[in-house]
């Protein structure tokens, strides 16, 4: 009993938050299935050269090892550190067995040595969706996507609601190089870290970078673009470059998409860049207003190629929803009422040896109607079953020999027949 | 793409493949919830010396460092090998905040280092519920399980019928010490591997542990046993032993509950004694029919204390379904028959450019009546647009401009408006 702890960076709910989970990632589920992604479900594990292939991250990876190997057997697996590395050799193993465009979406944990902070753990779920073309992908999906992320969002009334900002690389990479600047990826990673260093720091990092003091205005000035799809037309009016051109027109489009949706609940947003070289063209970063200091809630965007080195080149889109970054930070402000403690609706009572089959019926009948149901275990005074009832949030008692059912949220108790009994 | 392969005992399954498993999954935590269990998910690591507490099962942990650890730093933690001893430190760290009797489920991987063969794997999914009583816990809940694990297999029509048998070990024991055998354990064990060995095999292993021939032979014929509660009573009517009458009451109990169950769906069967010392009174083994040979494929009982060590006794009583065991094997016999490779019901054709608002307009509307819907997602030929339909088993094709739909399966197309369309 004493080692029974927590372990930092392995959170863990209590039922009655994992119920609140779980509707949360029932609704997640609901609308990528509600816009015709598939579910996939990959291994834990993956071979650890293949986790290190994606770069940066060998200091975040879990190996494994079984207890009783030999002393020197190299480990071999890793577990996934993100669902993106296993979907891309899930896709490359059963390229012949899949459709494309593959929409698939994934629901799982994933493990990162990393120190933990908020936000930040070493275990923690995921959910993912990505759509893979095979030779080519419609610019259809990366206007699809934060359509998608709103519906998810906006079907969940215990999240607060959310800013989606989207932006497209390509714009970004044509203003770096009209500004002068020819060794593009340091600037791009400058420019992300914009929102945690500020200003100041970021015009410093661009110096040090041989930025011309000019050319870093620029960047900055252009970082502060943002609201609708004509506010960034009229941002970048200024800069002429093929790129500019091609992603505004990429951006346009995704934004003529989103003109139904609330105001406010998508924006184009040029300071958004994401840090990994990965992304090629639409990015998105979602954050829950009101809690953007936790960081983006989810994020993703348009890559080139999933599976290097494959016969077919495998473009891709896709956002990821930090679940457990959702809910550690609503968990821990108390930002969500938690409810019952157990799914049940029902309790009926029982009020001796003999009423046992009496008692079962009823439940099994209120069970038939979809209604979660049980049956006080023991034949004790009623005031110790409502307890029991109360204790766990259960909002109906039954009393079969009176067909009487008490709300304890309400006191009151009427007779009631089960076909009839709607809680 | 040359590494992207399967890895031995960490089965992964197909889209369509993956959706079958989603409602086995989504019935089984449906009647979980209906008998009023409550959802918990722990983290996959634990302790190592808390996994080894556990005996016997050592070699098949897999233990976890960072791949940046020095070379010298011991394994802390091992990825959990069930998902009972993540059960018991729970419930010892969350003492005070859960009410007891605690019911809870919990569905979830777990990992065993061991060889890979049918129905065993190193990585795979369980189904569990367990009821945990603070100081005692009634027969109730071992009357209770078998009725719950009845209704969750005969919600699920893709799975065979199944037989659920019990026992209990108080009855095997008093018929074990009735009949002059003092050390109960590896006699136990013995007859555990009646199914596996042959009585032939069990027999000589009696021998070897120095049980008389005679009591051997009775041993093996109380093993004969099975049916219904009567036929149970009439077995064992010649042995006097407190244990045997203590455990024949107990079992009658648990039969008398089940008698509104299809014939033969529950049995007694005083051969299922199950391996583990752990249990002390009701055992279950499930098997489902046809597919004996896989092994049980949801079995548990009772136990005495869930957490050792601690202030109060914490009596148990749950069972385990192995999610991976059974799919596993009927999909590894094309058992089960694979349905679409996506959710989608309704594939909206896309016209033109132009059409795009119209085609998304009809999408949203059918989601919100709960229909998964795509659009397609370029304005090519019908006849790709309704391929791609096909290819992915989604039965419906819509066309806007004609306000028409085509169901692929009989071909037949007409009319329709969104809300009344019903697939």
């Amino acid at each position: 009993v004493a080692r029974a702890r927590a372990i930092s960076g392995f959170p863990e709910w209590l039922p009655e938050q994992r119920l609140v989970e779980l509707r949360l990632l029932d609704g997640i589920r609901r609308q990528f299935e509600l816009f015709g992604f598939a579910p996939i479900e990959t291994r834990s594990v993956e071979p650890i050269e293949q986790l290190l292939a994606k770069g940066e991250t060998d200091k975040e990876i879990y190996t494994l090892r079984r207890l009783q190997a030999e002393g020197d057997e190299r480990a071999e697996f890793g577990l996934h550190f993100d669902l993106t590395v296993p979907l891309a050799r899930y896709v490359a193993q059963h390229l012949n067995d899949l459709k494309f465009p593959f929409k698939r979406y994934q629901i799982q944990k994933a493990w990162r040595g990393e120190r933990p902070q908020e936000g930040r753990y070493r275990e923690f779920t995921q959910a993912d969706i990505d759509v893979v073309g095979r030779g080519s992908l419609s610019l259809h999906f990366d206007a699809e996507l934060p359509v998608l992320v709103h519906e998810v969002f906006d079907a969940l009334p215990e999240i607060p609601p959310v800013t989606i900002k989207v932006n497209n690389r390509k714009l970004v990479e044509g203003v770096i190089r009209a500004v002068g600047v020819e060794d593009v990826a340091p600037v791009m990673r400058a420019l992300d870290k914009l929102d945690k260093r500020g200003a100041e720091q970021v015009a410093r990092d661009l110096e040090e970078l041989g930025v011309a003091s000019g050319a870093a205005a620029k960047l900055l000035a252009m970082a502060e673009v943002r609201g609708g799809g004509e506010d960034v037309a009229r941002g970048v009016r200024d800069v002429a470059h093929p790129l500019v051109e091609e992603g505004l027109e990429e951006l346009m489009f995704v934004m003529a998409a989103v003109e139904g949706l609330p105001p406010g609940r998508v924006v184009a947003d040029l300071s958004v860049v994401r840090g990994l070289d990965y992304y090629t063209g639409t990015v998105y970063e979602t954050v829950m207003n009101g809690h953007e200091s936790v960081g983006a809630i989810c994020s993703g965007g348009r890559y080139d190629n999933l599976v290097e080195g494959g016969r077919d080149r495998l473009p891709g889109n896709g956002v990821s929803i930090g679940v457990t970054r959702i809910l550690g930070r609503l968990f821990g402000q108390d930002a969500i009422p938690l409810g019952p403690k157990t799914p049940t609706v029902v309790l009926v009572t029982l009020a001796s040896e003999e009423a046992r089959p009496a008692a079962a019926g009823v439940a099994a009948r209120l069970r038939a109607r979809g209604i979660a149901t049980e049956v006080f275990h023991e034949p004790v005074k009623f005031g110790k079953q409502i307890a029991y009832a109360d204790g766990k949030g259960i909002p109906f008692v039954w009393f079969p020999e009176e067909g009487e059912v008490k709300d304890l949220r309400s006191g009151e108790q009427r007779a009631v027949a089960v076909e009839d009994f709607a809680p």
